[in-house]
């Protein structure tokens, strides 16, 4: 990681939106261990372009993608690229957690957004509304899958502190990510998420 | 099936959009075996509302659903009930085969418009473009998953002559689906798929 590179806090329950141009490079960070940001993406030049987890699960002949690996949008276009990966696991089949998942899935009635709501309100200056929230890419998202079943779990991050996943721009980006709000991907203890930018574009 | 429920048709390498009521049953049936078809549905009532694979393999727990198993819409509604599944085996990972699709697996350049192609063409009286096409719940399509590394591979359907799906709306529906047009998925014989609509819902 370059010195240069300011590094910025998402806190914990909460989501940023960033511009990056093409070539950029953006870095999550996972500064405490055990914690999930999950990550959408939009085309600048035409927001209707967004992260197709469907798309890129197909091209790379896997659920879950690493280093080497492209992230596709429902264009069949290259937006991101992963280009370092110190964690290695990330989930690319949930949508992010919102009010109805902590209804649904735990009876939790306190109506809190869940990275949904939160990357939508990261959005809505792009007048992206929450119904165009996709699956996102859920970096150090643990979800083990049994084969013979599909029965799926989530598992607590493999991520330690520290850990980190570096993705390259390959168009020009809006990207929103969250410190996720869902105790059963952090293991119950909700925590911020770190990140930084690499200007290595040209506007 | 009630004999008294007529079947159409859905050609090979094409698609077709139906309307529901709540509580109208679809059977969709495969009726040479070893053939897909990629479904997809909005909300009659409000088409920003949409089928939600990453919604559904969440509240499920698992990625392969089947009888007594609910189809969410990205508002965490239900939107179908599996209510009866002669195959039990159907994908709900992969967005529908499409031109780039076919160019970057395949290496065709024919142009084909794929499953994607051939539910916006059947969705475009409803004002839905291609890039509304979500991930499909893909009947009777055959995904395997390495628990370890992950990697996916697409297998011959499990379907036998004859088999079928029955699926309730549980709101009123647009529901499009397709002969699926990826050789992959259905062991490179492009074959028809049939549906039946028992109208046992309430205008």
């Amino acid at each position: 990681m370059s010195g240069a590179r300011a590094v910025e806090r998402i806190p914990p329950c909460s989501a940023r939106a960033v511009e990056l141009e093409r070539g950029d490079e953006l870095i999550v960070i996972d500064p405490e261990g055990q914690q999930v940001s999950d990550l959408v993406a939009f085309s600048r030049d035409d927001l209707d372009e967004y992260l197709s987890s469907g798309r890129s699960i197909d091209y790379a002949s896997k659920l879950w993608l690493s280093t080497g690996d492209l992230l596709y949008s429902n264009r069949s276009r290259p937006m991101l690229a992963i280009v370092e990966d110190s964690c290695g696991r990330h989930d690319f089949t949930l949508t992010p957690c919102s009010k109805d998942t902590f209804a649904i899935l735990y009876g939790e009635t306190e109506g809190r957004p869940g990275c949904e709501g939160n990357l939508a309100q990261a959005l809505a200056p792009y007048g992206i509304g929450v119904d165009r929230i996709p699956i996102a890419f859920n970096v150090f998202m643990h979800v083990s899958v049994d084969a013979d079943t599909g029965r799926i779990a989530v598992l607590p991050p493999r991520s330690r502190p520290g850990d980190s996943i570096r993705l390259r721009a390959e168009m020009p980006l809006v990207v929103a990510m969250t410190a996720c709000s869902a105790g059963q991907s952090n293991n119950f203890r909700y925590k911020p998420i770190d990140f930084g930018i690499e200007r290595l574009g040209k506007p």
